[in-house]
């Protein structure tokens, strides 16, 4: 690839890696015998997100309603919003959804179950529900399968809503207390003869224990491209990290250190566990120490080899998913070695 | 303001705050009698930009070409691009901007120097050139008047680019070295028959010293809206606080916990040097401790009140500029009380 042409700081998708990307998580999937709903999070394309579904998911999973607006104007059809949806407009739009697409969100609360089950009402939708769960991450959920049951009975007392089954988001390597939950969740439904036709776990630090919860479908996001998390987790290698950000060296003031033009604009300043923000893995002793809005710092100190001014080097970012939602546009490496732009559909779609 | 109805997570610029920010620059540029060149990276909005050239700014500042374009377009005509511009592509869209503007940038080495004069020449074009001067921020810049003064010879020596003097970015309350900086850069182009006409120096923490180093004009981004940041640096108070993400409680998993829909795609993981991500200004006990991309977790252990679950609340980043840019649309809470929408025309104009 001839990179002296490019208008950096620029996400780069190497087409084949993300590809494979695709087909390992539906083989994982389909070997452990349950649904694959990629989370469209990570690229918000409707490219992929078709490239996805072509490739054997059962359906998407989307975390805001802007997203899952674009994807079903795109004519997707089975959409999970793994969302609790709140407010007047909101409730207003989920019931629009409703209408066009197969849609399911999660709710923890009763003011969530309430709120969508008035307005599905008013609009005459329908909507299934999944009770979210908390296993252990403390994010959202309710703690006990009491609980769990309790609101799951709400959602089947709303006329326009449908009780789907249950939604967790464990911590990584949680299995015996996540599987425990849900086995005790299991027989506490049963007597109330509510079925939890969908388990639903994700996160793809979590792959490796895939099929061992008990859950009904997979949702998992960052696996589509990777990055340096999910190398530290040991769940991708290099090699099957598909997005760099490309960057130039603009400036070299010091000895010890370089300037790139990816600052926190192109790279955010999420750290994700690590003390720097991003590698070149070209130049892996290279550490970027501090970000600008447009500077990286580079300190080249441990550097057997430095790249000089005007070098485009390629930088692996900490947590992928946030950096795409930073481009309206990025670029497709093809198989032919031609680069090609792709629209990023669902870029900024944060409500 | 009915906060019900809101799309949350959003940001609201209240009009009023935001005007008297823009006021308040421009009087503390006439009161050191040094032109003001506001940084529109913060806002990357052609009508506020507008409006601050109204209020009395002699040109903008912008950090990209891709904004520079954006406010050239809009009929901006004098603009700083306070950045290394490389590359074959990048040059070419300078050497066009540079037709139709009064066009200014900054070089800390001669490869940028080199590239840029090729390409200027090669269009028939002529560009403005400050020489960038490190005095102890150790991000871009030369670091002694020498170097200062053999990058402007080389300038000097190039057909069709204009040397205009110095620009830095010292650290805060840097006065005395980086006023003994040019003070001796002075003398030195004295020598050598090259004037400095312009002395370009930024940073709203540094306000409080503006004058004091010699400079002719100021660049001042952040102060449009001020943030957690500028409170911290004892330049703004949260009255002067123009921007807000205003997030929606979706959910109070535990007695100590509760989710806003606000996350790191709404408030960038960008920490400012605090511990939390952003203050809740109406519940300031209330702990932004983690972030996922759309979850806010907040620790309310120490509230005395809390907001309740569908409650829309404010927060107040800790580093407004890069939150700005996550945004295709923010709203302008306006003095009559009316929101109105408003595109952030240059965001993600990252190249």
């Amino acid at each position: 690839m001839d990179t002296s042409s490019l208008d950096t700081p620029v996400p780069i998708v190497d087409w084949a890696v993300m590809k494979a990307n695709i087909e390992r998580l539906q083989g994982l999937c389909d070997k452990a015998g349950i649904s694959n709903r990629p989370h469209i999070k990570t690229h918000k394309s409707v490219e992929i997100a078709k490239m996805q579904l072509a490739a054997g998911a059962d359906g998407i999973t989307c975390q805001t309603i802007g997203e899952a607006e674009v994807m079903a104007d795109a004519g997707i059809k089975d959409i999970l919003i793994s969302y609790n949806i709140l407010g007047a407009r909101k409730s207003e739009r989920l019931a629009a959804l409703a209408q066009r697409t197969n849609l399911t969100v999660s709710a923890d609360n009763r003011q969530v179950i309430e709120t969508i089950g008035d307005a599905m009402e008013t609009a005459n939708s329908s909507l299934g529900v999944l009770i979210e769960c908390e296993t252990g991450n403390k994010r959202c959920g309710v703690g006990s399968s009491d609980d769990a049951v309790e609101l799951a009975k709400h959602v089947d007392a709303k006329q326009n809503l449908e009780f789907r089954g249950l939604l967790i988001y464990p911590p990584r390597g949680d299995v015996e207390p996540t599987k425990q939950f849900l086995a005790d969740a299991k027989t506490k439904f049963g007597k109330v003869g509510l079925e939890c036709r969908v388990v639903s776990t994700g996160g793809t630090p979590n792959l490796p224990f895939i099929g061992q919860c008990g859950e009904t479908e997979y949702r998992s996001g960052t696996s589509v491209y990777n990055d340096r998390m999910m190398i530290g987790f040991n769940v991708a290698t290099p090699e099957d990290c598909a997005l760099h950000v490309y960057s130039t060296v603009v400036s070299r003031p010091a000895p010890d250190r370089l300037i790139l033009d990816a600052g926190s604009k192109a790279l955010t300043s999420d750290l994700g566990g690590f003390e720097t923000f991003g590698v070149l893995p070209d130049y892996p002793e290279a550490r970027i120490v501090k970000l600008y809005e447009e500077h990286g710092i580079v300190d080249v100190s441990y550097c057997e080899k430095v790249p000089e001014i005007g070098e485009v080097v390629r930088v692996l970012p900490n947590h992928v998913c946030p950096v795409s939602n930073l481009f309206d546009e990025i670029l497709c490496l093809e198989e032919n070695g031609k680069l090609r732009p792709l629209r990023i559909d669902a870029r900024g779609k944060t409500a």
